[in-house]
């Protein structure tokens, strides 16, 4: 930690700081500036209380901290990218970009199975789909619940495609975990502790979506809830920020892609459909993905978006979705990855 | 709802959304302007499906709301202020502006002893103290758990303050009800919509925060999960949004005081704490939150906020806050309400 | 300045560093943490090149600046407030709340004379009016000029009112400082450094608004550039910043208040119209800020804003503003502030 | 426009609503809905006054305009994209994808012809180099002024390279058209609209910067100062939005290409320098940028960013560039455009 005291404070005053950080468990080491007296205090940040506290003392001006925060979801932690297996035969973080395809609410078995067809004749590895959806009103569809878990399983079971789909409520976690290959915890939970502690005891591979207005960091740190509790199987998956900008439903951050794969060894899944909110702009947003890097695509497919009971202006048709594989074919090569034949 | 057609379109993309408009329950109306064709969609928006999706034909430019999404948490649905009785003799959202004071986090029967009995002494109807912590890292200090509540009762107990303390599991739903007065939302959990009706069906008030980046909207829809889940006594509480600012940790969004009172019939309280993450601020927040109207303020208290075990630098000590208390009062005077005497 | 290496990097690398330290003229000082090196580089960051730049190198994690990066506007360069003449004998930032309130644009001589006659009446002491108007679209209404101008001259004549009026253009500043008492510095222009300089050079007191997305770091460094232009009188005018909200035009941050007044001698005004773009809550947002401590409020006020020429929603009419005049009155008094008699 | 009344006003009421919206211009439309009653006002938005000052009238709840503001910047108006030459031989928007490279700032002509001739080799066809630089503190480096024009002059004349750079005042425009063949408007005067206009008619091609926090429909406004000003050569220029996330400097948004290709003729460039801080992250963002269609890149490059006199963080070497020209072959392949041979 760095405590930049204020300009001009008396001796007693520093000398009090300095007592602060050592009983805190700190080395303090002072260095006099030309306007502010510096103190580096020595001593692992994760392990002793944080010195941040001291900001509230009048002598202090700021308190910055040196170490980065997150350990076992960190690149210096684990050199190599991290691959996850999922389902029987998928991997996620390989050279084939995995595409995860299916609509944004399971609606019904018709609607299930003829977009999971498609999907999978598309290429598609997975199934997405939400049996419990979280909505922003009450007055609002919130899924078919198990049910909806059931058709999912059918439909795996029938295309041999691996399923994800959303844990929204620790009370659901193994029901969820029974029936899916990967747990998805939606932007709204991004930061429930409860719920990420409660998904990565089933053991399951955990895609955790950003935040709205969640910090590089703090997403970091939402992981390494994962990690902390002994699943190592964490995929994180960039759809979107809130920004001042009306035009698209959030900002995707394609940024994002580069930074995961500096910061962590996790893989790194870009949602286009919640990142826009716009059909229109998916195949772009997905040809910019893959050129940076994304190790999967997670995109929403309806048959007929305009009656869709949820979120239909931001999900693709069947044929748009064909078409979108195809055209992402030559953006996997001049990546170095490949789509899948 | 109205749905904005692209220009020079033809007739039979037209027909084709007036078609399914119909389809979909909402009887259509033809207006011819300038450039656009526009088409009022009459029919109730909140129980018809919606008709957003729309959005994703090729014919349609834009689709626009145009009922409020919110019913029961509405001004237009009950006109009076709506006052929650609190403990014994507490009610929020009367003349008198409800202190409810305290530290971040319960961290001994000494620290909230001590501070329970301060902030009673200086006027605080309630105790605020955190049991179960929501921490970004999965190596900060977690909460005390039961434990804290138990302290908090015996502080209840001593001093007569009422409690008001954090939900973070909906399986701790029950065992938080049987010790606090109030259940705290997090602004973390503010869209967890399971753990709102788990909060909701204890019958204890709810003080929900806003979001860090939830719109007024989505957060009175927020709200509304509680009224209808048969639990009429909400407090909306604004504890700053996430914005580009670095220098206070949110912006305290004081327009919120005003607003809240004109879309909805539910108390509004102000926390400056998180709202500012700086202590320093504290006071000056609170006499413009009771100048706007606040019914109530959720206020950081700590004996010594720098060896706090979470967020030293938001916290004001006991001399602090007394001081706050006396100058407040001629704010609350201004007006036309009362400060405890 | 803190310089942060990377861990586990060469000793050749470390070197490298601390030679480019002493190069661009600061004294190094190694502090070996736990985990990381930190080097304290001693020396005046504004008179020295930064050491920024260092962040491209590949064994530098971070570098964070330690001194404050203003000067002139700070408080520890004046420690007492500064109190700015306006006009003959108004002064802001002594006791008495100044009052600035006027149409948004200049549009006819008795849309201005009716209106400056009614807001003098009910206490304000200067008027505003654009006559030159930034605006988003180039079809919009531009102002009217000069012509504008002498009608704001015509107006302080008549009714002895001081006059503020937003400077667009460096080639208007000559003109502009012809008629005007203060120049207004909008919110798109407040980091357009030309137009900074050559108003501080009229030597007229200059109002600066804070820009639409700009840092409280990036406004006082802005100021700087008045004073730095050797004219002191500076009045910074906070008017809400543009954040994820709809419901409000933009969020305004009364935070802005104590801040300004920590950090910098110069008074503080409000703008409530801009900050809310609403009528109906422009009353409440005066007595929030003028609780908090402003120095003066900036209200736009139109005989009849649903024909203003621009920004109609914002503005008050008569009547509300002598009301809102009545009804800050106990809140001045009890910020140990006056209204004007 | 569409006027939407509050539920249950007077007939009185709904009748005044109907009278102003005539004698504005408009020929209202009543449709009475469920809960309230929608007026669609029928004429061109962009000729009459604008509805929105409605919105200050106690029965209205909001006024939502229907069509779009711009006119000579959209797609609509013009269908083919357009083509900018600049130079004697290079063209914008065609199938080559033009690269922009050089320093921040113009900072000695060794550095520019060093560099100059480096990117020229690497396949650039601009050069770029601010003269002139908007300095966030006074204190801080402004520019070589004209002998910094006189060097891109010099450097211009030795590589054939076109020259971009930055106008930041009115003053200048004369003496910067002279020197530049695209003038560039930086992010902080994208709203400065006397620039805007000062270099439009220049009749220099100009390259338009998206501010800090610029809305799409912003910018687009922007734009349309420079073609309502009789110059038809504008370029659209990404460079990163203020968010809330701090580990890179803006977030770039990158669905701007796909988004101004939709809704405009002209070219759009991204400035991956600006738009993340970070030289590591500069690579990646351009081969997201060039796959989602840009027809530019403006690059930062430096031969010894460390001691560059501004931005060093964000400026790639010779080396890094000459890679990064490389690398982009076959994205830009894939996405059916071309790198410069």
């Amino acid at each position: 930690m760095i405590v930049v005291l204020k300009p001009k404070i008396s001796k007693k005053d520093e000398v009090a700081v300095l007592k602060e950080i050592r009983k805190l468990g700190y080395k303090p080491h002072v260095m006099r500036g030309v306007e502010r007296t510096v103190i580096g205090a020595i001593g692992d940040e994760r392990t002793h209380s944080t010195l941040e506290t001291l900001t509230a003392w009048p002598q202090v001006e700021k308190v910055m901290p040196v170490q980065k925060r997150y350990k076992l979801v960190s690149r210096e932690a684990h050199k190599a990218n991290s691959r996850i297996k999922v389902g029987k035969d998928t991997v996620i973080g390989g050279e084939e970009i995995v595409i995860m395809a299916g609509p944004c609410s399971v609606e019904s078995e018709q609607q299930l199975l003829t977009t999971a067809e498609a999907v999978r004749k598309a290429g598609a590895k997975m199934l997405r789909g939400g049996a419990f959806k979280p909505r922003t009103s009450p007055y609002e569809f919130q899924g078919l619940g198990e049910k909806g878990l059931k058709l999912l399983a059918k439909a795996r079971k029938q295309t041999g495609l691996a399923i994800i789909t959303e844990l929204l409520s620790q009370d659901h976690a193994e029901l969820v975990a029974e029936y899916t290959d990967v747990i998805q915890i939606g932007a709204r939970n991004a930061q429930n502790f409860q719920l990420l502690i409660a998904a990565a005891k089933t053991g399951k591979p955990v895609l955790l979506k950003r935040g709205l207005s969640m910090r590089i960091e703090e997403w970091l740190l939402a992981g390494e809830y994962i990690l902390a509790n002994d699943n190592p199987n964490l995929l994180f998956c960039e759809r979107g920020i809130r920004t001042f900008e009306t035009y698209t439903r959030n900002t995707l951050d394609l940024s994002t892609v580069p930074i995961i794969k500096q910061e962590s060894h996790c893989p790194i899944v870009i949602d286009p459909s919640q990142g826009c909110g716009r059909a229109d702009l998916v195949l772009s947003m997905c040809k910019g993905a893959v050129a940076l890097g994304a190790d999967a695509l997670l995109i929403e497919v309806h048959p007929n978006p305009a009656e869709a009971w949820s979120d239909g202006a931001q999900q693709v048709t069947l044929e748009m979705f064909a078409r979108l594989m195809d055209e992402l074919r030559p953006f996997a090569e001049a990546a170095g990855r490949r789509m899948p034949s």
